[in-house]
């Protein structure tokens, strides 16, 4: 199978760039060869995620079509948040938790989205159907992910299904998730404004 | 929760039809209140297999809208294969294999798509990521439209995922699939033409 590469929206915010290192590792057990990118520098809270968890930032592009001709697109499904060359690339599978816009595709691809507050909720489940195994830095990652989309579960897009993932995570990732997550939301204000809301 | 209508595209073949009747099933299971209904009458080959499993055809309906305010949709997603009034109505859920064209919605929503021979395939999976059990009568409707959609698993668009689901809903339907796959698409040609290929 040919390479793909996998990638958040851009300016990537904390789920944007988990979910690609989730996805990619979760993708790499079923049999493809992938590489999780970034389409931006991580933010304050992103990197505070990524230096708790011992895990190094996706490195970064500008275009994908130099290298590959498919991809794969976390958090986001709308190409004026995509990669600036989405257009010349044929996305095979997207794991997404906003609305559709402006989404268009020549083939039958894997499309799964949820009405969720994280898309790390998503891949939390993709992994379960699966019966692939969390390692703990991934349920880290996830963790962080959900803690950022969700405000530490108070925001209105919160649903069950992320509460209940948010505690099955802490216990994989072996953290205590309101006094990481406090620690982690205020590491994201400290500096620059948040980049991406949701 | 207010009630929901699932349907599959205009001019329905049988996976559209058997689709929207396996979904509902499924959705009703989970909690939801919905309805399968179709936006015409079955061709030659669904009556052959409703008759088969002793299902009802699901009521026609020209429009949505002065029913219901949300729908599901099956096998299709494109606004001009679908109701009428589509774009008045609040899409919840898709489950298709088809490419994505022209689908925007407002707010994020359930989507499930997979590169496979027939969507029935992808609700067969579903159910059992779900744990829901599939009784004889479903797994005969989704044993149907997998051997419609890729002519008893000989079309290009055939995948293993699709192979396997016939295996094991033969079982489940207590059926051979290859002696009954001919029957029943034999039965779609002896009158009109077939309404849709795929
Ligand atoms: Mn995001
Ligand atoms: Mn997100
Ligand atoms: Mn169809
Ligand atoms: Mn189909």
């Amino acid at each position: 199978m040919a390479k793909e590469l996998v990638f958040g929206h851009q300016s990537p915010d904390t789920d944007a760039i988990c979910a690609a290192i989730e996805y990619a590792y979760l993708q790499e057990k079923l049999g493809y060869d992938v590489e999780a990118v970034a389409l931006g520098e991580p933010n304050e809270e992103t990197k505070f995620v990524l230096n708790q968890f011992n895990q190094k930032a996706p490195r970064v592009i500008k275009e994908a079509k130099p290298e590959v001709d498919s991809v794969m697109l976390v958090d986001h499904n709308e190409p004026q948040q995509s990669v600036s060359d989405i257009d010349k690339l044929n996305v095979t599978h997207v794991v997404d938790h906003h609305r559709i816009a402006n989404f268009n595709t020549e083939k039958p691809l894997f499309y799964r989205a949820e009405p969720v507050g994280c898309v790390s909720t998503v891949l939390f489940e993709m992994f379960n159907e699966k019966s692939v195994e969390i390692p703990q830095k991934i349920a880290g990652l996830m963790l962080s992910a959900i803690i950022s989309d969700t405000l530490l579960l108070k925001s209105p897009t919160t649903t069950d299904v992320d509460k209940n993932a948010v505690k099955e995570l802490a216990k994989i990732a072996n953290v205590d998730y309101e006094d990481y997550g406090i620690k982690m939301l205020k590491a994201g204000t400290n500096v620059d404004a948040r980049s991406d809301e949701d």
